[in-house]
């Protein structure tokens, strides 16, 4: 499904490649990888339920989460474009109290409903967000704003958990053997991508044509990408440019950065990734990509398909502007050419460039797409001997917190 | 103005920040650097009328500029939350149809005026966005189209002055010795500022501030960061995150991005700049800061005032989240611990920090900051033997691009 090309060749051991796909699938942590062709049809259907639910009654779904409780399915629904019906709003994924009053000033007046996504429901921004929504919620609806709130946590046990279950909050579960950031496939991220109106089997018979892909791995886009990162860190290129010509990518951007960062950063290791969108940043990091430090690499992803409506550039009778050249063009043609352009451009100035390329920006070609940056991600960093699904650096930070608040145990 | 610390410790020479400031105040693009003292006043005023008109006759300005023309005016408008009165919506800085469609959709059925922001009137992403606007605007407004359009571009010559000649639109001046990243503080960024209701004189006001702490430049904010990058980098680390405890300021961190990754990075040298904003990122990139490669370095800005109206953390029967410790206590609190706990986290895990305290985030202290970078900047790269204001690099992208366009003479 998902197209992948390099200016860097490599030649792929394709049994090591086979010897990681079992590892990863076998993993305890590797629950995501087999997703798309096991998904639970029921918890398919309750999902679809609840959405058609939170439509009917509600402007705003709050979508209360962080990590990989909030990027993946903010990253969907931005590259979508959706905007039609419920929208989606999110709290929890920060404590700016700047931030808050921006989404309360929103909600002001409008219907709304809440998902809380938390595996363990203690984690301290979705838990105090839960707190400032359930009042907000209970102020406006009263007895029934339990109706209105879905839990997405873990399946037996936990804070949000127990909650649910004694205030029936409707519930969908984070599974136990996939880590939040490979979790946009499971209720975490379907239940608000069907609710702002995505079709969700669509994403996962995307992901499901991508996994396929793995049956002749030398071919496929994720083990390709995987084994060139590799390669390149093994060179020293370390740190990874993620590029698009779309502004709708910048939130996927966003989560790749949290799936490759979190999983390979550890041990003083890994590849530094970051992000563009041109043609914005070519008139501000683009100098730098250009002409700076050649420890960097750059990943496009291009969109094969041109948007549905076009729009020409006009005809004017002066030529002052010397767009004449352009009359009659189309904005989309522009653009193409201006990716063209910029990988030819950094290719000579001795950045290594690699290139996916999406059909369209649908539901089947996003979740193939998300799903061979997961293989990718797990391929890459096991390739470095790393593994793939621990963080044991986001610890750090929050035991200093706790002992600054005042924690009790801290 | 502006307080700066760090986790690391420089001796300044004093005669070589004195040298290096006279050569960018006489260098032929050091404008940017009396502009708080020696401001038009004339144009100051002008400025001003032109926003009150726009505010009563416009619900939208629609900014149309790339990089320097876009970039600083949208971070200041961010970070002063300015939500009152016309709304600046931005276009021309991309070559995306999704994007344009967006903005054209939100447009519909409103009123609005155009602030074309271009030296030359000739830069592609700009040039095609006035095309598109002015089809618009003159299908809405028919002969008054005219009055609604404010162009900033050079003085006496060049695309866009001649077409605002030609047409009596309102005009205002990119002046010569000031380059696009360097110029939020001529009428590029103070027209659209004034018209969505920041207060401009405050703004140079703070600036001016700023510039007076060069006096005594080993106690300057901008003096200290400047040496201390250098010195990083001189130490080999060459990659530098922007992080802030507000999403407010992820545009200003856009902002800061090309001042210095355009500023600096030139022959192969440079130190790439990167962003965060938290505590959204401590779920994401946070595992790679703590615990990845060793060339980074943090730079943070606090924000030292509490929002004008806090959050309390509400109270309730169960502890089930475990956050009975919290309760009564502000969000903003929480936030500040949070900044606190990540600051000593990442000292222990290798990473050196330098922090910048802002008063607040209003005008005058937003000045400030926004100057103290400018010159931290220029300083930053002529102590590594760089010119701080050509930007070379970028045109390679625009000549393959022009050529694969078919543009006569390519």
């Amino acid at each position: 499904m998902i197209k992948f090309g390099s200016s860097h060749d490599v030649t792929i051991d394709q049994d090591k490649i086979q010897q990681l796909l079992a590892e990863i699938q076998s993993d305890p942590m590797g629950g995501w990888f087999n997703l798309p062709d096991d998904y639970d049809q029921d918890e398919l259907f309750r999902i679809k339920e609840a959405a058609k639910a939170i439509q009917q009654n509600s402007d705003y779904l709050v979508c209360i989460g962080i990590g990989g409780s909030y990027l993946g399915h903010r990253a969907l629904a931005e590259a979508l474009g959706l905007n039609q019906g419920t929208k989606l709003i999110y709290v929890g994924n920060s404590l700016s109290t700047r931030e808050y009053q921006r989404v309360l000033a929103e909600l002001e007046g409008k219907d709304f409903s809440i998902n809380v996504i938390s595996k363990s429901g203690t984690t301290t921004e979705p838990a105090i967000a839960f707190r400032l929504l359930k009042q907000q919620l209970f102020q406006k609806y009263g007895d029934q704003a339990n109706a209105r709130i879905y839990a997405t946590t873990d399946q037996a046990k936990g804070a949000l958990h127990d909650e649910a279950v004694q205030n029936h909050y409707t519930q969908f579960v984070v599974p136990d053997n996939i880590g939040g950031r490979y979790s946009v496939f499971s209720a975490v991220g379907l239940l608000p991508l069907a609710v702002a109106g995505a079709s969700i089997e669509e994403l996962l018979h995307g992901a499901k044509l991508e996994k396929a892909t793995l049956e002749n791995p030398t071919a496929s886009a994720a083990v390709r990408y995987a084994w060139l990162r590799h390669d390149l860190l093994v060179q020293n290129y370390d740190v990874e440019v993620l590029a698009s010509f779309e502004p709708c990518l910048s939130q996927l951007s966003e989560w790749w950065k949290q799936l490759f960062g979190e999983s390979e950063g550890k041990r003083q290791q890994g590849i530094f990734p970051a992000s563009v969108i041109y043609t914005t940043d070519l008139h501000s990091l683009g100098q730098y990509l250009q002409d700076g430090r050649r420890n960097i690499f750059e990943t496009v992803m291009e969109v094969e398909a041109s948007p549905e409506t076009s729009l020409i550039i006009p005809s004017l009778d002066s030529n002052l502007d010397g767009l004449q050249y352009l009359e009659g063009k189309s904005l989309d043609f522009v653009n193409q050419k201006a990716l063209e352009a910029t990988v030819q451009a950094h290719l000579e100035g001795g950045i290594p460039v690699n290139e996916f390329k999406i059909p369209d920006l649908h539901e089947k070609s996003l979740g193939a797409l998300i799903y061979c940056f997961e293989v990718a991600c797990a391929l890459s960093a096991k390739l470095s001997g790393i593994n793939p699904f621990d963080q044991p650096g986001v610890e750090a930070y929050k035991n200093n917190m706790f002992q600054l608040l005042g924690k009790p145990g801290y």
